[in-house]
């Protein structure tokens, strides 16, 4: 039977329709470019490069992108009160290291990204791709700020 | 007419569903409460707060919770690291001031908080209502945690 005007078919409730809506956006389509510092950048260049980067959170790598730890921007705070030589302590002695990290994956939905932040109250993720035994490579980054504009996004403007 | 088994009357598209929902979501059904400083606190006491009640965020207040500035991660980062006595200097030399300061009301949309978050480029935006000429009483934040929240319920279980 063809719907009459004003009525349209669908067989899925409003409800169902808003949920797939959001599970089709992916993080290949919403990730960001991840900003990354090498092991040895002493903890000082690692505040600057924050700052002038304007980011909140810093991917440490060794070798070829290869993932190695996070600085949280309470990380780098808190090594800045410990009057410790800022410029003789290296990243690798504050960040938190992998495999402790939680990470996605290009093809992971973005409200499954979204839900390891909250879960692990972190405030963003890094989306790697395995580079080999125990090995990660950092290919991006998602964000509350990219859910937050996603959400806005949905808000404001929708095509489904 | 009643709508037939498998349909369902609307006269809107999923589309316009899905921004109407969305935009039913409003702050004061979302707020979390807001962490305070007075102006006289100093930075170093600020910071510990900061860490201790696990926020990115602190508002300072004065008088009967009268908003008065707010302390980012990064304001208090750049106090820290330059070089000065932490334990001296007040938070109100630091904080960014009123009005200088993007709020938002207990009856704005959710999306219209998260999209002056986007607009300025800021992590959290006070709750706030009108208290006096030029003063404003803090009662509450959205956060972009708020938001990435909100986002994750829509994504994963919802009722329209």
């Amino acid at each position: 039977a063809r719907p009459r005007v004003g009525y349209f078919y669908s067989g899925k409730s409003a409800n169902q329709l808003l949920i797939e809506h959001i599970q089709s956006l992916m993080v290949k389509d919403y990730k960001s470019r991840p900003v990354v510092v090498q092991e040895k950048t002493s903890v000082y260049d690692a505040i600057c490069t924050m700052f002038l980067e304007d980011v909140g959170t810093l991917y440490v790598v060794k070798g070829q992108n290869r993932l190695s730890g996070v600085l949280s921007r309470k990380d780098l705070l808190k090594a800045a009160m410990g009057n410790h030589e800022l410029t003789a302590v290296p990243v690798s002695v504050v960040m938190t290291r992998m495999p402790n990290i939680v990470t996605c994956k290009l093809d992971d939905t973005l409200v499954h990204a979204a839900g390891q932040m909250m879960r692990h109250q972190v405030d963003s993720v890094p989306v790697v791709r395995i580079a080999g035994d125990e090995e990660w490579e950092i290919i991006g980054r998602i964000t509350k700020t990219t859910i937050a504009r996603a959400f806005v996004e949905l808000g404001e403007n929708i095509s489904i």
